[in-house]
């Protein structure tokens, strides 16, 4: 009982008890090659949330520790992602001015408070209000996300300095700047990005060709990033560019993470709560989205409730080890499943190896300029950029288009947080709208059976004096007053109704409001002397409709089918006149 | 053609062709005793909305003629309500002083906004918006309205100035203003309230009781505001009460309403934008849902959006006129209907009576007592509060008791703006939370028939290699992932499971976000060897499911019945594994 509770919070129970020797080995070549990807993936998503390189890199320790005893995915990898990155700068740029200590001390209270929603959320079982964030919203986020960063990082490719959170800003700000472009910072910058592009696009199929075996090719191709390091920054030194005007890194301490206290000044938090719940959010979807794509492929399962405790954990890690919000990146989670990773026991290993690179290799890239790491960004990023979900929506439905091309828009013009607050309106919005007009068929018999169908649609039997209406969407209050106004119209032309028949096949909730507008329509129709009656209805709407004085006060009959509602109404007209 | 156009948007032109003697003898009686009821009533709201007396009455003169030509019920009596009058105070409180000039003026700016998003809500036919606001938010908000008047009413009886637009601050300012209560204030408030309190619910059955014919007994009942008018005027007069501190209307303008044309400065549109937006639709979902009730009465019809515009045009009236914003009222409208009034008819002569009073009657309020109208608007809204709403959605649903309560609280709390807007957002939530976990249900077939069953509650046939689930919900983002980790679990769980059939009978929309989903369900069922098939789809999915790729990329078959579907997966589960 005890190790089943405890198990249910700390997966790390379950799985370290099976751990064995092959599960090791491939832990551990999953976690270098991951190694390698992450160093210079790290400096550049610093770089990019506006943060110094070591909080990258530290960013990606504890978390990684901690996600891999609370986190129930097998393979996912957790630390600093370009969106989240993008997320903090927008946050962070509202409190503090890049590169003062007070913006990589908010950068902690902001993981901070992140780590203690996702822990809230999980424990009070939270987790499907990510739901509410519907996919057409969600691919035009991170679509616009996308172009958003990968304009902010233009300026290190030029040399500028500019800033801005909405793209007519950070065009606007470039454009002021380009009298001062540094021409061989954009030579080093447009030569990484062209190489970077080439490596992920042409590299694996001409190794391929050249018969390199899949692993080699895969780990060359990986290691592009690390390359183009290497070589810019022993070109830099090399030729001294830093003294003509090339921005390098720079001294980074050399150091393992250090144990820090986040800042919990009321002003900060206050100021940063909203951006740390939407930063959760956004973090927990894109986590759990790639953590239930990998579980699949296995048949394994994750819990979506202890995952946000997994992320929680792993962010309040990040607060306290001088990092910044993290969460389940799709790139580097999809590396580590690729390699071969079976347990979070890989995630540890690859802590190990960029503790290694912070204390061992921080040195060495000194030289390392800018503008590669910007190219990094840049050619990591594009993939994120996916326009085809346009034309998608669009051939699908107008209203799901609809929500991502207002997302994209606004994410572009009034910037990320405005854009993803007004995608999930929309989209609520536009779903409230749909059902507001629920489709009801008036129905006929079709002779010589017991079925009912849309008199538009079939040769079916009618009788002027009932009116049967198939109701085709539960009623709650978005659509109440529209089956009101429907009902009274229709009697109101029909001058020989003298029973109406509510078909309820199809509602599957009927609440208070739906409940009063029946009640309105009984009313009515009693002081018009027309019948009410119900059909059809499902066992939870019949049991919830009597807890009310509904079916008491109804002036007619529930049947349990509508055929027997057909036989006992069903009569000439005039039979029923003289009634 | 041309006559048709101009007959929807101006209905004056349907009715005004049949009207007789007949009709004008009705309509003329009942604008008789509108008039005598609205005398006080309009003054008592323009004290209740911080608004000079003579604007309750101009409220009721231009909107009304405006009413009867564009609007479309034929009972409904536009004028200042409570619980308007209350939101136009706490609105326009914002942005001036009481008493001053810019309070008077901002309260026609206000007016003319209301006209103006009401009107254009009802050129774009949005009608429905108003739908957005459910029962249970809209009862619990009048009730909290209800309170909040009578409260604010108080410092009326007693004779003392206090503010707040929040039941804590207004009852903590009238606690600090104990001391100064006026005494004699209090007597003539005091039996004014008493007085009106007998006379809506003891006169009538007691002159009844003395055989007093219903109409003449109607009629006195009507008039016990203008009989508590006259009592306390005259005493007031008498004894020169005002000498000792009584608060008295003094004087009124003795003029038609004057033509203003309101401020359109930028800085008071954009802080009264949002105020009008709710004012525009609270007073349209109060107006329309009395204009149905009326309506239902007689089999007429009210076109909605056509309403907007006739509100809209009234609420211009009232904004060029020295008025502010109006609606069509409850209490005003009955007794309109009750009287006999039987076109908008009734309305241009009620208009014609109160611009007679405004010329020729209101020297005479001089000496009347502010405590008198407060004591008329404190009984008047007695009847708004209805607390048997929290006893009957307890009763009902949790989910709906919720919102009145909520919005009960957070109105009494925060005030009207955010109340009703919290209210809102509730019940929104609420219902997402609702069809975020929809009912899905295994089903198997009931020996001897095609009909399938819920495994849990009925004796089937099942076939372990098969999974079939029927979704008792329309798909949508809300609920898209629930349905992906629903079948994962599941077949997670049934190692034997070959075909998974999703029986869609009960589902009346799939969108994208829920489409993507279904092919991640696709996706991941190919990558096990598992089938996955529909069946029972309705004709507008299978059409929308058409323009995707969807179908093609089934990995199974979309089968009409389920039936069809068992029929045809059916099998030994070995013969299915040694495929």
């Amino acid at each position: 009982m005890m190790i089943d509770i405890l198990g249910r919070y700390l997966p790390v129970l379950e799985w370290g008890r099976a751990y064995d020797r092959n599960a090791l080995s491939n832990d551990v070549l999953a976690a270098v090659i991951v190694t390698i990807m992450l160093i210079p993936q790290s400096l550049a998503y610093a770089l990019l949330a506006g943060l110094p390189p070591e909080a990258g890199i530290y960013a990606s320790i504890a978390p990684i520790l901690l996600y891999a005893v609370f986190g129930t995915s097998r393979a996912l990898a957790v630390g600093p992602v370009a969106v989240v990155s993008l997320l903090t700068a927008a946050a962070i740029g509202e409190v503090a001015e890049q590169g003062t200590a007070g913006y990589v001390a908010a950068a902690l209270t902001l993981a901070f408070l992140s780590g203690g929603f996702l822990v809230l959320m999980g424990v009070f079982r939270l987790g499907f209000l990510a739901n509410f964030l519907s996919h057409p919203v969600i691919a035009g986020f991170i679509t616009a996300s996308g172009i958003l960063i990968a304009t902010s990082q233009v300026k290190h490719l030029l040399g500028v300095s500019a800033h801005g959170h909405t793209l007519p800003d950070m065009l606007g700000a470039i454009l002021a700047h380009l009298d001062q472009v540094n021409w061989i910072t954009l030579a080093i910058g447009g030569a990484a990005t062209g190489f970077l592009f080439w490596v992920r696009t042409r590299l694996k199929p001409t190794l391929k060709r050249l018969g390199v075996p899949d692993l080699i090719a895969d780990v060359f191709t990986k290691a592009g990033p690390v390359a183009a390091v290497i070589a810019t920054t022993v070109a830099v030194w090399a030729f001294d560019l830093a003294g003509q005007g090339v921005k390098i890194v720079g001294a980074v301490p050399q150091s393992l993470p250090p144990l820090i206290r986040p800042s919990f000044a009321p002003d900060l938090v206050s100021a940063l709560l909203m951006p740390a719940i939407l930063i959760s959010i956004i973090g927990f979807v894109e986590s759990v989205s790639v953590a239930q794509t990998l579980a699949a492929k296995k048949r394994q399962r994750i819990d979506p409730d202890q995952e946000l405790i997994g992320l929680g954990a792993a962010n309040f890690g990040a607060a306290f080890t001088g990092g910044y919000p993290v969460t389940g990146g799709f790139a580097r989670s999809a590396v580590n499943f690729d390699a071969g990773a079976q347990t979070p026991a890989a995630g540890a290993f690859t802590a190990i190896g960029l503790a290694f690179a912070a204390v061992a290799l921080t040195p060495l890239v000194y030289y390392l300029p800018n503008a590669t790491l910007a190219a990094t960004i840049i050619v990591a990023v594009l993939s994120l950029v996916d326009v085809s979900i346009l034309k998608k929506t669009w051939a699908y439905s107008r209203a799901d288009f609809t929500a991502v091309a207002a997302t994209i828009l606004l994410t572009l013009g009034l910037g990320v947080e405005v854009g993803v607050a007004s995608g999930v309106a929309i989209s609520v919005l536009l779903h409230l709208y749909k059902t507001s007009r629920p489709h009801v068929a008036e129905v006929g018999l079709v002779p010589g059976t017991q079925h009912f169908r849309n008199v538009k649609r079939h040769e079916v039997e009618t009788d002027p004096a009932l009116l049967v209406l198939r109701v085709d969407e539960s009623l709650y209050f978005v659509n109440a007053r529209f089956l009101e106004d429907l009902v009274q119209n229709r009697v109101a032309q029909g001058c020989k109704i003298r029973n109406v028949v509510l078909m309820f096949s199809a509602v599957n909730e009927v609440d208070f409001s739906a409940l009063e507008s029946l009640e309105t329509i009984n009313h009515r129709l009693s002081d018009l002397g027309v019948g009410l009656h119900l059909s059809e209805v499902k066992g939870p709407v019949m049991d919830r409709l009597r807890r009310s004085h509904f079916i008491e006060a109804l002036n007619g009959q529930v049947f349990l089918s509508q055929f027997d509602a057909w036989s006992a109404l069903k009569t000439s007209p005039d039979a029923q006149a003289a009634e």
